[in-house]
Parts: structure tokens; C-alpha cells; sequence
């Protein structure tokens, strides 16, 4: 009789971790290194079915459900399973390791138990969820929406995509319109494994981020109409000049962010006046304002604070502004036993913790409505994501990867979210 | 016998310059109302066959450049001719006005004359010149800019468009290559009829602007270049956002116009960002400021009032800025006896008249190197121009064209210009 090993001291496999998300990122590889997998594509479809192969060369229980989400189940022990997982999709311009690492980490975490004869009490699943990034079909985390009762099949399926495509035929054109439906039966746990995908990590020389939630968002289009007049001729008396009353709003913003203060961001990403023409003054501005904050009430305080500024500029400049709300997500708070187990095996294997929000949206703050969920961050170089240049060391996806196995088993095998329960 | 009338009794055919204006606006008119005859193109070519035509109708003898300007002399009594004429080209999304109304009106004084039996001392000479707009060509003014030697023939002729295409390739393809060497033969004196291309003649209610000259112009393309980053995981203390500082530059530029005061006009008409999205910190923004001042030593001012503010953005927002001057121009002063002749007309043919500046480059800019030069605006409704919406009441146009008329005789039977000489 073989004993099975101590949980505290499996490791996962550094080489085979990064030899699958080699394998993974050669799939839709452009010509300057970025990944294009956007969602059900047929690079979407090929990366999907090389993890799926993956997962039943690990001898897990493939199931798809009515929105693409593709889950693999070790089907040990018993009772309601812990899940791990993210996302497969890409940006346009996507890296290697976004959404990827959650996923593949969770496999490398079930083969390092499977190879150490470990088996634990509660099954495993690794999940990856239909198109996170939303950039092709509108909203992001649409997966994980569907699946945790946010948005029904029928919805999902007649969302058009950018390039006019519907989503349910795009599902079945790749093959992965799957019988399961959702909403899912809610899992014991979820825990997802991502990049930071922002700097301060990489910027303060912290191993990994104890997620404490992800902040709320929201995105506001806001459209300003003027008057196209004559560079030359028009006296600066006389403009009602869309481009100038753009550049005042995009200048208040910052100035809104830092009034506010504390988590609060506020970013002015796009802006496109028309006619765009340097000798005409312009007629009509159209900018996004994205506002985002852990704290509900700090995050509306900053919204009726660029209200006010449109107020302001739209008589100030005499021009008509109307806004359009994009998305709105209120903050989410993860788990505190979850953020807790993730801090305490960080430090236990000798990283240094920064317990954080998530400034990015991710799969974890849907199943966050399901369950008791949690985020482990690792560091991004920079900063840098959806570009070819986000990277992450070696050293640090290792990290990331065994504190998941660590959190992952002791969801697995121990009480810890009964005792509170 | 027959007398000659007096010329001061002789008035425009307000019928006849309409109809003309109405069927050149026929060739190349868009969906929407508005005449696309980029330089050059068939549609140009169409125009200019048309125009020809009516000068060759009026017996007038034509002749064509090397670069594509066309004249049509009317070659009675003796010495050099006084000239009068504007452009045909237009923008993509040009009015029914711009440029061809000097033109036709150039016409209708013509066989006004004619019709009367009135013959002047000097002869009379209508030209249009190539590519005035500069929609395709750069720069604009292009045609007069040569015929005046500021830039050779043969590099004109080696200017590629915007679609790739030479100009002088486009020229001899048109069968608009003509043989009359550039620079041209300083004509006696030189003046243009245009609408104002700008709201102060309507706004103030005014019939004519006896022009004084044209506002020198300072184009600047400004480069910002910061770093791209999530909107949601970067710290505000962390960005260097392009976005942003091309905001800060734009403000900034509205308030050195004020600043300076005066004529002063600053404009940033266009601004784009990159990669332009909701959900990421800009990584760079190309902007042009647009600065026109009556006054050289004002603009220059304005001029370093703006790399102050490139320098100061710079170094605050840690953004690289770099610029790149597009265009510049020194004021243009017009001829004090025409800009004398043109008012008194005016007033003389009860019209309320403004000495005013022009905003807007015109051919007469560059005729202003080779001779005595002026210029007559009349109101453009609301200042709208390049566009379809552009319009001048007739009663304004047939105003003008008389006061063209006047203008015109004055300075082709008398001596005005010869006392000061």
C-alpha cells in the first residue's frame, strides 16, 4: 500500500506549464507575434480543440453547454466540484498568457496530483469560458454571464458579432453548441489563475496579488454636437467647436479621477471628431469615458461628476451633448476565505502578497454569484496586455501556478469554507 | 456713331451668372447635393471643358500653362491685362461658390462689356488655377503658387496625391498639360470675387468685404507618444497618456488664441488616438493645431506659446512630443488703391462694406507676389463652406459681380493705379 504524498509539498511542472501555452499561443499566431483567437473563430475553434484534447488525454469529462463553455471533470471523490479555469479567446492583438494560463495552469495542477498518485476529495473541474474579451461579440465575460444565469441562451445565441455573424451559428459552425444547459449547476468553489494585466505587481516587486474583487465599470459614450465651421475665417467668438468641448471633458476627467481618488480611474480611450480636418473646426465629437472603482458609492460620485461636466462644457461652448451608457458592472467582492487561503500559500512558499482588486474584468466576478470565488494574480511585465509584448516570467507563472494547486487542494480536500458556512 | 456707355451705368446679367454657376455645379454633383471635382480628375476635367468652352464662346483667347492654369484673354485695346478669375476645383465635398463663382463672374464682366458695346483700354484677362484646394494636390494653391515662381513646374509636376498618382501625369492625361511657361507674365493687376468662407459678413450683416489681405497660417502637426495601458489596473499616477495630453493641448490652445487676441484664430481640428479604445490608455495621439494671425509678429507669438505648452505637457504627463509644420504662410497684405476701389464701389452701389481680413487662403495670396492685388467677399450664409449646405443669396452674388465689374473697369481704363506708381 502506497501512502499518497503530503498536499504541502506537490509541485507542478514548470516545462510542461509553459510548453502547453507555447502550443496553445502557436494557434492564431500573427505575423508580430500577437495571438488572434477571437472568439468562435477557426483559430478559436482550433484552440479550443487542442485543450479540449488535453483535457481527455488527462482522462477528464468533457461536457460543452449551450453557450460553448467547455468543461473538463476529474471526476474523484465526491460532491459538488471546485472549479479552476478562465478563457481561450483572444484580442486581436492578444498575448500568450491572457486567459490561457488560468486555464492550462488548471490542467497542470491536475496532472501534478494524477502523477503524484494524489486524489482528492471533491472533483475538479477546468473550465474555459465562451468569449471573455467580447471583441467580437458584445458583452465580454458573455460565458461566464450565461452560465452563472446572467443573460439567457436565447440572448446569447442572437448576438451579432463585429463582423455581422450570429453567435449561436457561429457556435454550431465550429462545432461546440453544447447540450449542457445554463444556467450551470453552481460549483463548490472557483478559483481563476490570470495575469494582472496592469503594473502594479511589476512596478512594486510583488509575487502575486490576493484578488479582493474586481471593480465596478462603467463605460459612457458621450456624443458632442457643434457647428463645422472654417478654421480661418471663423472668429474664436463665433465656435461651437465639438473637438474643443471634447478636449475640456477629456481634461475634467482626470481631474474627476483624482477628486474622487482612492481606487478611482477614469479614462478617456477614444475620441474621433468629424470631419477630423485640420483647417475645419469640428462639428461632432464622439469619446468614450471609462470610469471604474472598487466602491459603488465612490464610483457613482464620479459619475455624476462627469454629468455635471457636460452640463458645464455643453453650455459653456453652446454645443449638445447626449451620452450613451455601454456597460455597467457593479463592484464585485470576492470571497474573504478564498483571498485568504490565497494569501496565506503565497506567503507559505515565500512569495510577497499584495492583496488587490482586479482592475480588468474576468470570468471569476460572474461565478462570483455562484459560489465562493477568488483571483490569483501574477505580475505582468509593464503592464502590458492584449499586445504581443505582454510577458510574464517564467518563474512567476510558476509561482502562480503551485499557489492554485495549493489553494485549489485545500478547497478540495479540506472544510475550510464549511467552518464559516 | 455709336457711343460707348458710361461704364458706371453698366450692370452684371444676374440670370446668366446663375445659370452658369448652376451648370458647372451640375458636373461632378454628389448624392447629397455637394460637387466633387478634386484637381484633375475626369470630374475636373469636365468643369474645365466646360469653362473653356463659354471663354471660347466669348472669344476670348485661351491659353494653359505648364502646370494647368487656364486664361482667357479678351484682347482688345493694349499694355498688360488686367486679370480676374479664382479656381474650379473643389473640395470632396465642395459648395456650388467656392471658386467658381470669381471665375463666372470673371465671365459675365466679360460679355457684360460686350453686350454693351463697351470696350476697355487694357485687356481683360479670366483665369482659373489648378488645384487651388489642395484636396488632392498639396499644397493648395498650387496652380498660383507656380504661375507666381514660388515653386518650379517641375516640381509640381512630380507631387503625388492622395491616391498615388503624379500630378503631372494626371495633367497630360486630362489634356490640360499645357505649353505657356510658368512662372506667368506679371499681369497689370489682379483681383477675386469669392464668397467669405466664414460668418462675419452674415452674422453682422454686412453686404462686402473689401479684403485686406490674408491671415498668415501656421499649421502643426503635434505627435504625442506615452504608453498604452488597461484602463482598469493602471494607477492614474502610473500613465502616460497620449490621450490625455493631447487633451491638455488642445484646452491650451484655445486659451492662447485668447491670449493673444486680436485677429488670433487657433483650431485643433483634428486628433486621433491609438489604438483608440474604451478600455485602453492611449499610446499616442497625432493632433494639428491650426494658428492664423493678420500679424506675423502675433503668430509667432501664438507659435511659441505652443511649444511652451508641448514643452510644459511633455514634461508633466512624461510624454514624448514631437511636430512637424504642415504649412506656413506670412500674411499677405493686399493693395491699398484696390482695396480702395473695392470699397468705394461698394458703398457708390449702396452696399454696407467691411474691411476685413481673410481666414481662408486664396490664388489671390500668391498673385499678391506679381502685382497690384485685392479681393471682394461677399456673405456666406451661416459661414458654411465645403459643403453642400454652402449658399449665398443671388441678390449678393449679383452684387458682387458688379462691384467686380466696377473694379475691374476702373483699373483696366484708368490711371489709378499709375498716380502712385
Amino acid at each position: 500500500v502506497s501512502h499518497p504524498p503530503d498536499r504541502a509539498t506537490l509541485r507542478i511542472d514548470r516545462g510542461r506549464l509553459l510548453r502547453r501555452l507555447e502550443d496553445l499561443a502557436a494557434i492564431g499566431k500573427q505575423s508580430d507575434g500577437s495571438c488572434a483567437r477571437l472568439a468562435l473563430t477557426d483559430a478559436d475553434r482550433d484552440g479550443r480543440d487542442l485543450v479540449t484534447m488535453w483535457m481527455r488525454d488527462l482522462g477528464l469529462q468533457v461536457s460543452i453547454d449551450t453557450v460553448g463553455n467547455v468543461f473538463g471533470r476529474w471526476a474523484v471523490g465526491e460532491g459538488l466540484p471546485v472549479m479552476v479555469g478562465s478563457h481561450i479567446d483572444t484580442v486581436r492583438t492578444g498575448g500568450a498568457f491572457d486567459g490561457n494560463y488560468g486555464v492550462l495552469a488548471g490542467l497542470e495542477v491536475i496532472e501534478t496530483c494524477q502523477q503524484a498518485g494524489y486524489s482528492p476529495r471533491r472533483p475538479v473541474t477546468v473550465a474555459y469560458f465562451t468569449d471573455e474579451e467580447g471583441a467580437r461579440f458584445a458583452p465580454d465575460m458573455l460565458g461566464s454571464l450565461v452560465f452563472a444565469g446572467g443573460m439567457s441562451t436565447e440572448e446569447a445565441h442572437d448576438t451579432v458579432g463585429t463582423d455581422g455573424l450570429r453567435l449561436g451559428d457561429e457556435l454550431a459552425r465550429i462545432g461546440y453548441l453544447g447540450p449542457v444547459p445554463c444556467p450551470g449547476q453552481a460549483p463548490y468553489a472557483f478559483v481563476e489563475l490570470h495575469i494582472e494585466q496592469g503594473p502594479v505587481l511589476d512596478v512594486e516587486g510583488i509575487g502575486i496579488g490576493a484578488v479582493t474583487g474586481v471593480q465596478g465599470i462603467s463605460w459612457i459614450e458621450v456624443t458632442v454636437v457643434g457647428q463645422s465651421n472654417h478654421a480661418g475665417t471663423t472668429p474664436m467668438s463665433y465656435r461651437r467647436d465639438a473637438g474643443y468641448a471634447a478636449a475640456r471633458i477629456a481634461v475634467k476627467a482626470r481631474r474627476i479621477a483624482l477628486e474622487i481618488g482612492g481606487a478611482q480611474v477614469v479614462t478617456v480611450g477614444k475620441i474621433d471628431l468629424h470631419p477630423n480636418i485640420v483647417n475645419v473646426v469640428a462639428a461632432r465629437a464622439v469619446l468614450t469615458v471609462d470610469l471604474r472603482n472598487t466602491n459603488e458609492q465612490a464610483l457613482q460620485r464620479a459619475e455624476a461628476a462627469l454629468v455635471a461636466t457636460l452640463l458645464e462644457v455643453a453650455a459653456d461652448e453652446d454645443v449638445t451633448i447626449t451620452t450613451r451608457q455601454l456597460a455597467r458592472f457593479e463592484p464585485v467582492v470576492f470571497d474573504d476565505r478564498v483571498i485568504d487561503l490565497v494569501a496565506r500559500h503565497a506567503e507559505a512558499q515565500g512569495s510577497s502578497v499584495l492583496r488587490m482588486p482586479s482592475g480588468a474584468g474576468h470570468d471569476a466576478q460572474m461565478l462570483a454569484r455562484m459560489c465562493p470565488t477568488g483571483m490569483i494574480f501574477v505580475p505582468s511585465v509593464k503592464g502590458i496586455s492584449h499586445n504581443p509584448a505582454e510577458f510574464t516570467e517564467a518563474s512567476d507563472l510558476e509561482a502562480g501556478a503551485n499557489i492554485l494547486l495549493a489553494v485549489m487542494l485545500d478547497l478540495a480536500d479540506t472544510d475550510v469554507l464549511e467552518a464559516t458556512r
